[in-house]
């Protein structure tokens, strides 16, 4: 399947490319162009249905237990999932728990909210490169030559956004002894998907019992299964040249644990480790370049927790960090990314729009209070948000947002991969790329009044509860 | 139509950017290819919706009157417009007014019809590079130090079409004493909208009262308002650093100036001039060779009204001038084209269909008869056009069109970057593209009658009404 | 938010471009990347569209019949052509008939299931290159020194796949005395596509008279006609410079041949022949390398019924040979591809899913037995197929197929131009990719029952029906 690119094709990449690519390139450097071209949302659906006057700051809808965690689900059916075309949920897997092996039909993003753990997904293509660690013991045993081998593990970890093309199956597994949280949205609406807008989960084991498919506007009981199920049990006694009792059991059909199962031994992996050199780059945040890459390596992470990433600083107000196809490309393809937000006490991020792109919000941590504002000019939001809690602002509408006092954290969701916000006030925003007499007739306002709506917030993007004015008239 | 890339061009593609870069930049020249390919059009409405059986050449269905101008609105719920997923307005500017900043939820293409005057578009991440003039008279002032800054601004004149991202806010400026005419169309079904495909215009300032946003079905009577009247005048203040009197004044309560509002002292703006060797190229129609530009520079107008700029030319018949990603990069994020026509008195426009794009037509001079044919042989469109009509041949309906005794000028916006058309009759014609032999089987005539069908008309695109036959049996 | 492109970014991408760009490559080869992205589909139905329950392999339904020949219709409205947005047909050509030229809403694959003949498409801006024999002939005759001009004329034979854009005319005609068997498929859900998403046909000549317009719910007897016959006959006496008489003929109101009409005298066409290198390069399957070609010269056509053009081969087995946009570059804009798939007596096709497309799969020869499962595990399809049957399986379905005691043959055309399957069993399959104890808790088996479900079967997409283990415990 996997053709791997010749030399030749390569060298010229490398080499040439300019003109066109280059401008192009630029202006994709500013978001607003190629990628969210290729973007179409909110179709499908009756006519007004991004119509809605008023959005609620949501905690999941419904919870679904397993053996091993908890699985807690946004209902889709909600105006803003509905409008912005994705779905979210949050796994909380406990110690020793394993999400089961499944694909969806929609590109994902997961942000590991809590814990650690790992994760592995099953590229077509792509060679088993690593050996199991059970696999080396076993060598021991002279009865047991079989070597395991299997696809490139990554080990995730709190703060970490994991990207996954549709149709890709990947599995988790917490090792550690604290849970580990991931809340992950589905872009259903995105291009990949060529079924309707429902999220889909396939899965290739167990026997998930519940229901947590999409099927907007309902959460129907009818129990749901792995597509092993589907398949006649000589079938695939015969396509996996085994005997019909271990394809039936493939089936699970008396397997109650649901979608996330307790491992019996914990897990052994076989996981590189650093060097000393690798490390120290490591954690110097060096981004890929994107030359050393081949497919089956790219990376599928990106952690947007360290502080010393962050792209926006302002010690009196926090920080923002984003991952988007600039620093993750594989997003490029996904046409996603994620911001992670740390606003300090009583901070407020300046009132903007998203430009391109749906903004999903999940709180982690704090309060605070946001409004969001329509184009009539209508507040279809104003109050208090709260860790666990989902917002979102659609394409375009204008947001301002408060921490509490104890700081407000976030991770927004964006469906596109280069996301851009336009701000209405402080040193990056549209009211310093107007002219102050633009600003004074249209306000109505006096020249000196202009003046201060232009330049009385020197900030970007983050502004610190007390701060003054730069300039006084 | 087809313009051949030129030699530099077709080098530089051959020295760099190799295989299918090659290809796909060669058929992207065409196109048809790429381009269009990203598009997509028709979707969110119940099944049958382009299935009318007539069109309508249609003036603006409502008119909301400002202070200083009106702005005329077409139905977006007629057939053309629902569509094409398009919607259309039309701006006239008095003297000293100004059309207040806004930015809109779907790139916009804007034809100056009449008139010129200042457009200014606040593009985030993009410096402030102009100082007013007002703000270098303020300095001789020793009590007033305070240097104004803004973005860009753009003196646009007739003849300019004017290209805008989604969510990008701009405004325009009449500094003449004539009025000064736009005539718009906002792509919603473009891929960047990420919402439903209602047009929506979020006001930066203002108190428009008058409903103009899209909603499909209906032109609703209630006010809008700017996105400021949906903020807490508390968070306002916060955010601009001013005080809650000032801040509660931005929401411009009691403004009942509409969306075009008269300027108090004429705007005055520094307007860099043309050195003599640079107005020399730019008469000269330069393309922009898309090396020397940066995004925040980028071209977002061109003149498609400048004879000496026509793409086809025929001195009996009159003149076809394209804006296209070819010659105004920024198009290809839109995916939107326009052509200028100008049709001498009866030439006829050869009959042809649009390959690639919906044909969106403002007739701004003049009359003509335009016949338009469905997929089933059946005229839906037949009758006389006449200035100030929108008429829109939708995707791959065939077309002819006759100027009347005055002449027809129209500009056709496309929803296509690249958009094509192929035409039935004259030199660049699929009948000769087609063997002889299949012309007189597929239309039972003689050989010597498909030749006249072949061969009678050796114009191109545009034929002078008294044309004769080149091939004579 | 806006980050300003650094100076080092600046750099690479104006000496290179490497990165993202070297990535992009690379994953596009994988398939699953950019192209899909680019896909959308599904869309502009009510919510529920795909929830079908049960899938059938169906055969046409609906004829008719032509002068010389007959045209097979599938419905539109069942479920399996709705879900995927396409529409398909197959004309019978018969001796010396002529299939009408015509230009759908669409981009179409045209499959050569029987017999030989030409093909003609009407490219606009490309030159009339080829010169009928006819002609040729015609210039012995002194009275007669006219040369016709035309396009170029492609050979088609059996096994080919032809690519066709949307919005370009082109015919077929059969000189061959076995029957022009074609099978085709239109992507009505293409994003080229900017109407809605039923199929049109627009005739350039004829009197079709039968409906075989897509209209979605409905065949409808309505007669239909080719455009000309919407258009005033002064209005094409004009614009093709002839008498009245001969534009009223141009109408063909009085033609009861249908769409495939039969030639009087056999079309003569002057057809290149190989030198012996190129046909032996020919035959060596040598890919286009990109460079060589202009558009107007860019292949349409490729031949996958050629065994030593197999990408997957297995001698127990069977073979399959894929056309997508790595062979054929023209497929990348019309983002469709074409698999042929020849499995022997009793053989098994991977169970697997559809990663990025749906696949509409027309049976050519024999029959099989094929399973299809749905995200909930349920059966939507389990049956026999069989020669001329159509039978889609929807993205991310997963499928099983077994040919019967004659074997199975198909051609299945893809919704993406690097359609990617990831399969469940076998060497290359997501089993392989997980670690044993993954798939030991995931299923409850123990780890030697793991190392068969992942070892046991070492064959690659087609297995062998007497296979034997690899792994014995």
């Amino acid at each position: 399947m996997a053709s791997v690119p010749s030399l030749v094709s390569l060298c010229l990449l490398v080499l040439s490319h300019a003109c066109s690519a280059q401008l192009e390139q630029v202006t994709s450097q500013h978001g607003w162009t190629r990628v969210r071209g290729e973007q179409r949302r909110g179709e499908g659906y009756s006519l007004d249905e991004c119509q809605f006057s008023r959005l609620s700051a949501r905690e999941p809808d419904r919870r679904l237990t397993s053996e091993a965690g908890v699985t807690d689900v946004w209902d889709e059916n909600d105006d803003q999932f509905r409008c912005a075309g994705a779905a979210a949920l949050r796994h909380t897997i406990e110690e020793r728990g394993l999400l089961l092996p499944a694909y969806t039909n929609a590109p994902k993003l997961v942000y590991v909210d809590q814990g650690q753990g790992y994760h592995g997904a099953a590229i077509p293509g792509c060679a088993e490169t690593f050996q199991s660690q059970e696999e080396s013991q076993q060598q021991q045993d002279p009865r047991q030559g079989f070597r395991d081998q299997h696809q490139k593990i990554r080990k995730v970890r709190e703060g970490d956004v994991i990207a996954l093309p549709a149709g890709v199956a990947d599995w988790f597994y917490n090792d550690a002894q604290t849970p580990l949280v991931l809340v992950q949205i589905m872009d259903t609406s995105n291009p990949a998907n060529q079924l309707d807008n429902n999220f889909r989960k396939f899965f290739l084991a167990g026997n998930p019992q519940q229901q947590i498919q999409g099927q907007r506007g309902q959460f129907s009981g009818q129990g749901f299964q792995s597509i092993f199920q589907g398949f006649d049990e000589q079938f695939l006694a015969e396509a996996f040249n085994v005997d019909t009792d271990l394809a039936r059991r493939m089936k699970n059909e008396n397997d109650n644990r649901g979608v996330i199962v307790r491992v019996e031994d914990r897990l052994q992996f076989l996981t590189p480790e650093f060097s000393e050199e690798e490390r120290s780059e490591y954690q110097r945040g060096r981004p890929a370049n994107g030359v050393e890459e081949t497919f089956c390596s790219a990376r599928l992470k990106q952690n947007i927790n360290d502080p010393s990433r962050a792209d926006v600083y302002n010690p009196r107000a926090g920080r923002i960090t984003s991952v988007n196809s600039h620093n993750l490309p594989i997003l490029r393809s996904l046409r996603l990314s994620a911001q992670k937000g740390h606003l300090y006490q009583n901070a407020i991020m300046a009132p903007h729009w998203n430009m391109n792109a749906h903004s999903i919000c999940y709180f982690t941590r704090g309060t605070g209070r946001v409004q969001i504002v329509d184009e009539n000019g209508r507040s279809v939001f104003d109050g208090e948000v709260r860790e666990g809690q989902i917002l979102t602002a659609p394409h375009n509408f204008a947001v301002v947002k408060r921490a509490g006092g104890e700081g407000l954290e976030w991770v927004a969701f964006k469906t596109n991969d280069q996301a851009k916000i336009s701000q209405l006030a402080g040193r990056v925003s549209s009211m310093r790329a107007f002219p102050e007499e633009v600003i004074a007739n249209s306000f109505q306002v006096s020249r000196e009044e202009a003046r201060r709506l232009k330049f009385n917030r020197d900030e970007v993007t983050l502004f610190s509860p007390g701060s003054r004015s730069q300039y006084r008239a």
